[in-house]
């Protein structure tokens, strides 16, 4: 059977790399896995991935829409029919990342995240988060080779806001969550997400 | 004072015109008007009105989403500005069309739709809708000067329930609805529209 596992977290804290381990293990155990990230994994989501990327002139609402419009499309025309055929699907941030940034990042309401989720999503949730946790201070030491002169410190406290929300979100379904420590070498998190995710196949 | 009036209904029911006509006789008023149009009227709409037009590759729901993104965006870089300095807007599609096209047309929940515009409007509502009700068949007459081989059937049967859902809509909030007949000589339109306006400055 297929699963549906997302990875989480700050910034330099190992998903993209952990989700690319995943999705080759379950690919190696025969299990047909797609590895997405978001915003992206689609049309629509690349163009509006590159647009969000280059720009300051959208506000945080119509932001946080246009991250949910390239959800539901990810949703409808990738994880879906992949699931639907017994298939895996490894993505690099989902529902979570929209919750820590834009909501206990940037204040916008939780509430009005998690009904746009619901809506956005079809109430679908990953069969597993994977949470990497990680200092905000190391986190960006490794993803910026420690060039501290560009890391201000209302960056900080933004990643700190975002790394406790992480925390939060976690600690309020355990059950659907899996916390590790992303301090820790690649080869032993990549063994304990394996050791988590194997049960679920 | 300034008023959001904004113009609802079918190809071809005259909003484009009538939303302009009051625009200038707000002008010539001395009151500061302007005249926008959805999707559209900032730089984020008017690229995602350009993008909407062109494709197919958009799910319906990602594409309400993408509509919501362009209204957010509307609604506070140019409609709540402008009210606040006392000036008046005057819309060429809003709120309602989402609910009549995606909702009563293309079936989408009318529940969502409405969760939806609550959260991109933040609750901003026009002062006044004017509905410029007309036949489907007269509507297209109109827009396409007649050319019925290219107006089939399935289309007709989408209209009208765009149309129908137009008129509940109205029909459910009869204080800021004014439902006029779209069939009437411009000018008996604009005069009614302008009686119904001028109260409200």
């Amino acid at each position: 059977m297929g699963v549906f596992v997302v990875f989480e977290g700050g910034e330099g804290a190992g998903k993209t790399t952990q989700a690319r381990v995943l999705a080759r293990r379950l690919q190696r155990e025969g299990n047909p896995a797609v590895l997405i990230r978001e915003p992206g994994g689609t049309s629509l989501g690349e163009s509006l991935r590159r647009r969000l990327k280059g720009r300051s002139d959208v506000n945080p609402l119509s932001e946080l829409l246009l991250f949910m419009a390239a959800r539901a499309q990810l949703v409808e025309e990738v994880i879906v029919p992949r699931l639907r055929q017994g298939g895996s699907v490894v993505c690099d941030r989902f529902s979570a990342s929209t919750l820590a940034y834009q909501g206990y990042g940037r204040g916008l309401s939780l509430e009005t995240i998690a009904e746009l989720n619901q809506v956005a999503t079809g109430g679908l949730q990953p069969d597993l988060n994977v949470l990497l946790d990680i200092t905000v201070v190391s986190g960006f030491a490794r993803k910026r080779d420690g060039g501290k002169d560009t890391f201000e410190s209302q960056a900080t406290e933004f990643h700190e806001r975002v790394r406790e929300g992480y925390l939060k979100i976690a600690g309020g379904a355990p059950a659907r969550w899996l916390v590790l420590d992303g301090a820790k070498p690649k080869d032993t998190i990549s063994g304990q997400v394996w050791e988590n995710v194997k049960p679920l196949l």
